[in-house]
């Protein structure tokens, strides 16, 4: 399974659409929001006077309207701090990044309103379909990144069989208490695999001293170990295969392509990979199901659905999913009932410059 | 009623849809081929040695396969120069424009072929929403423009009422033989208007000796009447109108936001515009309803409502489309029976550069 042929958030504007349930994503746009404001500030202060156009990516956009807050924060940061600086206003390009199997014509609705807000400025918006891992633009042309919770995606879940060809991490489908330390392993060096093409990608396209903004799911702990959302999931699955209803070799053979690191294996990572420096690493934790994030338990699964369902109805049958994630919503609403104490969900604000 | 707020191609790749009814595109497309190529050659040949990436546009590229055609000419004739001369490839980077509601999520399923198909080559696609009658992109970025039986849509229809407020245009959508000459002045000064404004806006887009080439809809006759398609289109509407299935009043505020010019009217406008000097202005003839292009009248038929229908189900309400286009198509054929000599649909293709 290619990440990039089966991965997307679910489509149009309906109620189990992403586009209907990305609170969380409008939690985490709103928690890097000052970061991102002091890239910009920094951004315009360095070298702004040969700008004529200042280009702007957002890798991993989805169909939701968060990807229209952070153009505005970058329009609303150069304007008061040319206005401060006595600068002129450049004109602004945007490319909003997704996979090509995104839902771009429900993205693209809300240009037409965002345009009329920023009218007389030259501001100009293009979708821009492919693979964060790999090349995206013509080199030496961008001047910002930022991605928000695009990047522990990889590019395909880790190999996990041993030398038999047996399945490594029976029952799970991601890194468990009962995984063996090979199923850590090949997470992790997927993960640096993927991230260091990540950064060796965009190195070609930045412009010296071009900002990268990121934020990322991250951990706390040494050991790797998650226990929210993939281990539900994992156990609805389960489930499925005691009912006969999905075979346990399909079990088996799916893990998800996504890799939670630590801040030392990010740092390593951009160390090792060399083309930038990491100027800031910021932790943010947020309560699980926390109600000022999701409203209630019911969207904080429905957001967990909306952006697991297209890996899962590609592995396991599009005619499985409603059930499935019906008996997810039953194991998730009975946890979050257990654990009186909610749990957190860490993640990071990454700025690397590059060099 | 706004043009870049209703009109599109037929969505997705169904039966209906634009994707599976663009035989004349392809004709035209492949008709402008040598123009193109020849252009490409003339911008290599120049000072390509500065380029380090080409930026090529396709305005109105809609959601069928043939804007791939055009960037594969692009980059098969920049290849080939770039052999001759022996200068190094450079990296492409193509915009795809169509109006926001165009169906881009169907353009971007032939990408991935696409990129496989020159893989190795740093090659990117993005699409672009937006109006050509307006600025697309930041100034002096693009290199080559090219659009596609796009130039002759208009951004509204001409406001075709007089003093008291009365319809001009009873009974009929475009100039006809019983036309006032006051819906003649009308329909021109609106080209004027649009096509100076999209000179205007490509003008401030555009490198110096940048190309713009466009194909689209002409005439050779001084008159500007012409019976296709809008004639049979209006006659279809009228016998609605008669059931008492469409109210007259909608009929008489129903124009089709489109103009055929001559070659004098085009050749006016750029010198009035100031911006670009004509380098070629061609004529290629198609017959209506010609087998070869269409394979059948019943797909050429097909293809009129493809292009036609988004405006038509806007005005007219989504509930009387099938029957109308059914009528449509009654008057069609029974005016293809009728012209044993078929009649001609004439394309010019037009090459500009940038002064």
């Amino acid at each position: 399974m290619e990440v990039k042929d089966v991965l997307f958030m679910s489509k149009g504007d309906g109620e189990s659409s992403f586009f209907q349930n990305s609170y969380f994503t409008q939690k985490v746009v709103a928690m890097s929001k000052p970061a991102l404001e002091k890239v910009v500030e920094s951004l315009v202060s360095e070298d702004f006077s040969s700008y004529h156009v200042l280009n702007v990516a957002d890798l991993g956009c989805s169909s939701n309207s968060t990807t229209y807050a952070i153009m505005e924060t970058v329009i609303d940061s150069v304007k008061r701090k040319c206005k401060e600086l006595n600068y002129q206003i450049p004109e602004f390009q945007f490319y909003l990044n997704d996979l090509p199997g995104n839902d771009f014509n429900t993205l693209f609705k809300g240009l037409p309103n965002f345009v009329e807000k920023y009218e007389g400025l030259p501001c100009f918006v293009v979708g821009c379909p492919g693979s964060f891992h790999g090349r995206l633009f013509p080199k030496n042309s961008m001047h910002l990144v930022h991605s928000s919770y695009g990047a522990h995606w990889l590019s395909k879940a880790p190999r996990l069989m041993d030398k038999e060809g047996l399945p490594l991490n029976k029952g799970k489908v991601y890194i468990s208490k009962t995984s063996l330390p090979a199923v850590k392993e090949e997470y992790l060096a997927q993960f640096q695999e993927d991230f260091s093409l990540f950064l060796n990608s965009r190195s070609h396209e930045m412009t010296r001293d071009g900002r990268v903004i990121l934020t990322i799911h991250g951990r706390l702990s040494e050991d790797p170990i998650y226990e929210l959302t993939w281990e539900p999931l994992a156990e609805a699955i389960v489930d499925m295969v005691s009912l006969g209803l999905i075979p346990e070799e399909k079990l088996d053979s799916f893990n998800v392509p996504y890799y939670i690191p630590s801040q030392k294996e990010v740092k390593d990572i951009v160390d090792r990979e060399g083309s930038f420096e990491l100027e800031l690493l910021e932790t943010f934790p947020i309560k699980e199901g926390d109600k000022s994030v999701w409203n209630s338990h019911e969207k904080y699964i429905k957001n967990l659905r909306s952006f697991t369902e297209s890996m899962v109805s590609h592995h396991f049958g599009v005619e499985i999913v409603d059930k499935l994630y019906g008996k997810f919503a039953q194991i998730m609403l009975r946890d979050l009932a257990t654990h009186t104490e909610p749990r957190e969900v860490i993640s990071f604000v990454v700025v690397l410059r590059r060099l």
